[in-house]
C-alpha cells in the first residue's frame, strides 16, 4: 500500500514510525515541515509543500483540525484523503470525491511510542471501496478499527474531552494541593490506578464513592474550607452537585 | 501483634482477609455487626458490641466517619485507638490517651482483593512509642507507610476526591455520552489508561492536551451544541474555562 503522511505532530510522528520499517507499507512521501532533513530520511522523501505531491493509495492528514480544510483544497480531487481528527466531519474534505478518517481514539505525546495494537481508529469512508482500503491499513498497522460516522465520532471526541482533558486537569490540581502540604503526588497513583482498574469488574456507575454520593455535608464544607483557589472550588461545587443529582433519587 | 478489627465495610473486610492467615497478627476480635456468623469464624471472635472488647496492641476503627468520635466514647481510655477516615482529625478519638491513625490512601470495592503492598497508608500517632506500632503493623501488613499530620491528611483526602471520585463521575459521564451514541465505553479504555500511564514521563501539567489549552473555540462550540443536559454543560464550561485560566498566560 502506497500511503502519503502529512503531518509531523505527535500523530504524524507515531505514524511515521510505525510506517518507515513495515515491509506492507511504502511510504512514498512525508510532508514534514519542521523537518530539518533535507529532501529524504531513511529513504523517505520529506517534502514540506503539498505541490509536490506525488501519487498514492491513501493520503493520510494528521494536520491540526484548522488546517484540513485548508488542505484538502490543495490536494487533487481524486486522490483518497482521510483526516484523522475527532470533532471535524468528513465533509470538511470539501474538495475530494473520495473522503475519509482514521480517527485514533488515543492521547499521544512527544517521544512516547504508542502500542497500536491497544486501541481502535473510529473509521469511515465516503466510498464503500475506500472503506476496504481504510481496514486493510488498520490491519497492516497492526491496529484495531471500528466503523463510525461524523456524529458518533464527534460525540466519541467529547466523551474523549471527559475522560482524559479533564480528569488529567483533575490530576494537575490534585498534584497542586498535594505540593502545597509538601506530600507527593505519587502517592495518589496507586489510588488513581485503582479507579481504572476496578472498571474490569464495575461500570464507573457502580463505582461512585466519596462525600458527594454520601451525602457527606460535614466532608464537603471541610474540602471547601481547604479551598483557597476560587476556580478550584467551583469545579468542587460543581462535580459535587452533578454527583448528588445523579445519584439522588438513587442511593441517597 | 494483638489486634482488635472494628467495622466491616469494604475497608474493614480487606483489613480481616489480611490479618486472619498472617502468622505474626493475632487477630483477637471482629466487630461486625452485619455478620451472620456466630460468635466466631476462622478462629475469630466476631461481635457485635464494643462492651465486649478485650485487651489488644491496637483497635482499629474501620467505620464511617460519623462513627469515629461515638466509637472512641465507648473504648478505654488506655488503649491504642486508631481511626482510618481521611477527613478525620486524630482529635476525633478524643476519649482516648493514644490516638492514631492508618489511613490507606486507595479506594476499596465490595468483593474486590487489593494489593496491600502496592499503597501507601498515611499514619499519624499522638504518641511516639505508637507510631513504632503503627509502623511495625504496617510492615506486618507487608505495605507501605508515610508519616503525616490530620491537615496534610485532610488535604490529601481533598486530591483523592479529585482523582478518584471525580474521575470516576466523569468516566460515568462520558460512558452515557458513549450509550446514547451507541458506541461501547470499553473504546476509551486505552485512552484512559494511558492517560494515566504517561506520568511514569510526564507531569500532569506539562500532558495537558484538547481544545481547551488550545484555546480551540470551534471545538468548544461544538461539544457545547452536542451536551443537552444542564448539569454536564456546566462541567464542561467549568473544567474548560479552569484550564484556559491554568494555562492562559503560558500556551496561548
Amino acid at each position: 500500500m502506497k500511503i502519503i503522511l502529512i503531518g509531523a505532530g505527535n500523530l504524524g510522528n507515531q505514524f511515521y514510525q510505525k510506517m518507515i520499517n513495515n515491509p506492507n507499507i511504502e511510504l512514498i512521501q512525508w510532508v514534514n515541515r519542521s523537518s530539518k532533513l533535507d529532501k529524504s530520511a531513511e529513504g523517505i522523501s520529506i517534502i514540506k509543500n503539498l505541490s509536490d505531491l506525488k501519487s498514492a493509495d491513501i493520503y493520510i492528514l494528521a494536520v491540526s483540525d484548522d488546517a484540513i480544510s485548508f488542505a484538502s483544497d490543495q490536494i487533487s480531487k481524486e486522490s483518497f484523503l482521510v483526516h484523522t481528527a475527532g470533532s471535524v466531519s468528513i465533509n470538511a474534505l470539501s474538495n475530494q470525491k473520495r473522503k475519509g478518517v482514521l480517527y485514533p481514539i488515543q492521547t499521544f505525546s512527544e517521544n512516547r511510542e504508542i502500542d497500536f495494537s491497544k486501541f481502535y481508529f473510529g473509521i469511515e469512508a465516503s466510498q464503500k471501496k475506500d472503506l476496504s482500503i481504510l481496514i486493510k491499513l488498520t490491519d497492516l498497522l497492526n491496529t484495531k478499527y471500528i466503523l463510525m460516522d461524523s456524529n458518533q465520532r464527534e460525540a466519541l471526541h467529547l466523551a474523549a474531552v471527559l475522560v482524559n482533558n479533564f480528569t488529567n486537569y483533575l490530576f494537575t490540581e490534585a498534584k497542586k494541593i498535594c505540593a502545597s502540604h509538601q506530600l507527593s503526588f505519587d502517592l495518589l497513583l496507586p489510588l488513581i490506578k485503582e479507579t481504572i482498574d476496578k472498571f474490569e469488574v464495575l461500570l464507573p456507575q457502580d463505582a461512585q464513592t466519596g462525600p458527594a454520593i454520601r451525602n457527606d455535608q460535614h466532608t464537603i464544607e471541610k474540602h471547601l474550607n481547604l479551598i483557597r483557589d476560587p476556580v478550584l472550588k467551583k469545579i468542587y461545587l460543581t462535580l459535587t452537585s452533578a454527583i448528588q443529582n445523579h445519584y439522588g433519587n438513587k442511593k441517597l
